[in-house]
Formats: structure tokens, C-alpha cells, sequence
């Protein structure tokens, strides 16, 4: 029963997440290879009782693995997951590289675990805003369909990577000391602000980042038919995506009859208790694998809509979890 | 041509940009009066030259003004804003007690400037996250109409005062010091962490915040036909309120038309060159009487439909600033 593992990516944000996942979901794993860039390579990492020396990516070096999960950009895996792919293995890819291919599966597990078994090689995990989306989404859209999502994101700086983190925290520490700061990773400060600029810009006026919201929702609903406009936010908190979703509904759902819904959704937390001042925030989904909704309320401005407050940890469920849960479906 | 002036909650964050505001826009001022609670009678604060003791608010002894500017909350307003009137000078108050009463005009200078004259003596200023919206809306409703608004708020800490400001600032410390944090003004750590929750909770699952932007914006447009729902969330930001405004209109407006429209308005700066990473940001609007506008698209979801990005400084456009406007319009 046992897999051969890879991790590709393993020194990053991502894939020191991956490794905690595998770890933490028991995942059985045989034998597991840390690979890296170069500059990375001789590393040690703990995986379990064990250290493992990180290992360079290499074209002439490909392992002989039963699964391997990439975080290591866009560039890296359209060069070696097919690499990969040839030798026998199945991708899990973290980056956008795949998701959008016709051959390549874009899975959340709980959504549509059954598109995992049409791959042929590489399966591509859907962008972290998107994952927590559609997660929140899919009982939704079964019990009175989709037509129409308007969704704003508060996106916390470590989707960026471990620089990104570090820029956040020493900017801060700069501000709170009168410093002037200098943007590295991020075009503007972060630090007490936010950007509404995630990736590049396209030629319609939204970044990729929200297409991404827009494109990967209907590929993993399989239903062409959903409208979404994204804004998507960069907002000076760490780590836990925040997203305010505006969803219209083919027929009117009660808030009520929402939250039962979802409350019986696998990994879904309804923290929907205004008198308590409950609802989802980013501390409190930071290290957690599931995604939490609250704010759950029938939608004023039309007669068939709901708006909710979406909040999972980026690197987890946005990333590292839901990766390791589409290796599970191949167990 | 100079008016006798008062100032109530003039030690509070919003009174000390009202005072700033009058000499920044060399406000006609023969007389100045500063008022706040028992608390910080006594205290003195400068007017240009003049520094000017700060008198305790009672019942009797309302002071002989022309224009008085109130920034105390909602109870102060309630009790003190009558008296004021009855002594024949204009309140422009800038609580949410008087907003929506049919009596009471609520203004936007550069939206719906007719309103003031009607007066009885009392104005309201709108909500900080109205007035920025409104601003930029106005051009696009004369232009194309206004069916539907979908708006997430990103409303920096400011607007709830110094204390808030200061909780922001300490609990930053303490989370980058790895000590535990203790929520004092806000519901729940704000540090590095966005909460969905701004004024009290409804019946209907929106917030007081929230059904201020449905209510105000119609009243301030004139029209009640226009639908709004609004997610108001508080972010780690010191000074600006951030917003993603989804507008659906009732004719079809181009993206290029609208930021002309919107560059043709008065105290509206379009800043709108993705290639060049310029859109508002909270950091920009700091310090300055504007509203800024950028990200402006043609929404991809539905046919007539524009997405924004609107920032400006709640405590100036937002509150003072606005303010003070009415005021010149009484000249």
C-alpha cells in the first residue's frame, strides 16, 4: 500500500507543508525524496525520525517515485512534471502551469474527486483563492445551482513565499520605527496597507490571479455557465486567505438552509454566530485544513443570492492539504 | 463673510482633522469654539496661531455659533445637536444619528450638494465608507443609471478612533515580539488579521456598517431603486478606507468612458495604469482630501457591469473633510 514520494519545491513555503501534511494525514508513505533547486541541495529536513538530505532537480535524475507533489513555479513544472509524468509517476502539480490544460484534472476532493481518475499523469491542484471558493461553493451550486459570483479577497502575503513573509514583518517593524520602507517582493508597501494587485495584469483590466478565480471555478464545477468577477487583494496579514462572496443562485437558497448545508460539507466550519462575534478570521484558520464559512445571509440586493465570509489557511487547504488529499485518492 | 465656529469632539480623531481641515481650506473662521467631554476640558490645542482651551459640552451653556461640527458619537449628537440648532446655528454632524432622518439632508458636496439647502438645522455627514463610494459612483449613475452595487470593504482601524489606532499599532508589536494579544476595541485580534465585523449585528445578518452603505447611498443618490449589499471588514491598515466596488449598470458603459467621466469629477483622481502598478492604495489616500479611483474594468460576469477600486481617507474625505465642505456650501 505503501508510495514513493517526492517532494518538488521541498524548501519552500508550500513544500515544508506538504511534508508537515504527509506526516500529519498518516499518508503511507514508503520512501520519500526532497528535491530543490540547486542552491538548496545537501539541506537536511526532519520527516518524522528521519533527516533527509535535499536533493537538486535534475533533467538526467529524475526519481523513480510513485507520487510527486510540485511547489516549485510554473516554469519548473511545465519542464519536469512531464518528466516525471514519463517515468511512471503521478504529478501533483501546485503551480498554474497545468490547470487550465483540457488533459490535466483540476481537483478539490471534496468538489470532484472523480474528475482525479481521468489523469494521465498530472493532476493539477487549483489555485489557493479558488480551492476555499469552491469548497465553500459546490453544496451550494447542487442544491440551487450557480449563476453569477462578484468575490473580493483578503490574500495574506505568504501565497508570495518565505520572502514575502519576511518583507511583511521587517516592513512593519520599519513603520512602527518612523522608517521609510523599500518594496521587494510586493510593487508597494504591505506593511499597514493592501494592494489590489496579485500577478500580472491582463489585457480585460483583471490580474491573473482573479482570472484564475474565474476559470478554474468553472473547470472544477464543470459548468461553463457561472459568471465570476474577482478582485483579488493583497492584505498585511501572514498567512489565511479572507474572501467576501457575493454568489446568485438559478433558485432562491434561505441563509438558514445554507448553513445546514454546508455544515454537513466533509472539512467545511460553519463559525456563523454574529451575537458571539463568531465567523471565520484568519488567526483562527491559520494551521487548520479546512475551510470555514460564516457571515451566511440572504442577499439583499436581489432576490436569489446569498453573501458568506470564506476563510481557510492558503498554505493548507489553499495548497499543501488539498495536494496531499488528491494523493489520497490515489491510494 | 467669517463665521463663529464650534468644534464638538475636538479632541477625538476626526475633531482634529476638522480643526485641520478648516485651515487647510482657509475656512472663513471669526471665531473658534472647542468643545469635547468633561474629561479633556482644559486642554489646549492650536488653532494657526491661537492656542484655544477646550470647553466642556453642557446642557447650559451652548455657545453662540454659527457652524458647529460635531464628531462625538451618535448619543452626544442625539441630546446635543437640537440645542445647538434651536440656537439658530447648523449642526453638520458627523455620528449616524441624524443620517437617515427624512428631516435631515445628508450630503456629499460634489453628489448632491441641492440637499444642503434644504437644512433644519441640521446636517448629517455620511458614513466614511458611503461618502468615498458615492463620490465615484455619482458620475457613473448620471452616465448609465445604477441597478445593483456588490461592495467588500477594506476600512483601516482609524475610523473607530486613537485608542483603536494604538491597539493596532501594540498588538503589532506584541504579535512580532511573539507575545500573546488582548483585544480591547475590536472584537478580536486586529494585528495581521482581517474581522468582518464593523458596528453592530442586524436582524438580517448584514452589520450597522454594512446596511449604512445600502441606506445612505440611496438617500444620498435620490434614488431607492438602487440594490446594494456590502461585506464591511476591518483591516490592519492605519489611515484609508479600501473599496471593491462591483456596480451593475443600466446601460452599458465602457471602461475607457467611465474613467473619463470619473477624471472629469471634481476631487476625484483616476489612478488607473496597471502597467505601471499605479492604483490606489491606502498609503497614497493618507493626508489627502480626495477619493481615488482605479482598477476600473468591464465586468466579465454579467453584460452592463463595471469593477473599482475606490481608497480614500476615511478621516478626510471620509469625515472631516467632507464636513467642512458642507460648511462652505453654507456660505
Amino acid at each position: 500500500m505503501s508510495k514513493r514520494i517526492a517532494v518538488v519545491g521541498a524548501t519552500g513555503a508550500v513544500g515544508a507543508e506538504m511534508i508537515s501534511a504527509l506526516i500529519r494525514r498518516r499518508f503511507p508513505v514508503g520512501e520519500i525524496r526532497l528535491l530543490a533547486s540547486r542552491r538548496s541541495a545537501g539541506r537536511k529536513l526532519d520527516f518524522n525520525e528521519t533527516r533527509i538530505a535535499v536533493e537538486a532537480l535534475r533533467e538526467d535524475a529524475i526519481p523513480d517515485v510513485d507520487i510527486a507533489l510540485f511547489s516549485a513555479g510554473g516554469a519548473i513544472s511545465k519542464k519536469f512534471a512531464p518528466l516525471f509524468a514519463k517515468k511512471g509517476c503521478v504529478v501533483i502539480d501546485n503551480s498554474s502551469a497545468w490547470r487550465m490544460d483540457p488533459d490535466v484534472p483540476l481537483v478539490v476532493p471534496e468538489v470532484n474527486p472523480q474528475d482525479a481518475r481521468k489523469h494521465k499523469g498530472i493532476i493539477a491542484n487549483p489555485n489557493c483563492s479558488t480551492i476555499q471558493m469552491v469548497h465553500a461553493l459546490k453544496p451550494i451550486y447542487d442544491e440551487a445551482g450557480i449563476r453569477r459570483i462578484v468575490v473580493a479577497t483578503y490574500q495574506s502575503v505568504s501565497g508570495a513565499g518565505w520572502s514575502a513573509i519576511m518583507e511583511l514583518e521587517s516592513q512593519t517593524r520599519d513603520v512602527l520605527d518612523g522608517m521609510p520602507t523599500k518594496p521587494q517582493k510586493f510593487p508597494h508597501q504591505i506593511a499597514f496597507n493592501c494592494i489590489p494587485h496579485i500577478g500580472p495584469f491582463l489585457e480585460n483590466g483583471y490580474t491573473e490571479e482573479e482570472m484564475k478565480m474565474v476559470d478554474e471555478t468553472r473547470k472544477i464545477l464543470g459548468d461553463d455557465t457561472i459568471t465570476v468577477s474577482a478582485t483579488a487583494v493583497r492584505v498585511p496579514v501572514v498567512r489565511g486567505h479572507g474572501e467576501a462572496v457575493n454568489v446568485q443562485t438559478a433558485k432562491k437558497l434561505t441563509a438558514a438552509r445554507a448553513r445546514e448545508i454546508l455544515a454537513a460539507t466533509p472539512n467545511i466550519v460553519v463559525l456563523d454566530d454574529p451575537a458571539n462575534a463568531l465567523y471565520p478570521l484568519q488567526t483562527t484558520a491559520t494551521d487548520d485544513d479546512r475551510t470555514f464559512v460564516g457571515r451566511i445571509r440572504e442577499d439583499i440586493s436581489t432576490e436569489c443570492g446569498l453573501d458568506m465570509w470564506i476563510v481557510s489557511d492558503n498554505l493548507l487547504k489553499g495548497a499543501a492539504t488539498n495536494a496531499v488529499q488528491i494523493a489520497e485518492l490515489l491510494l
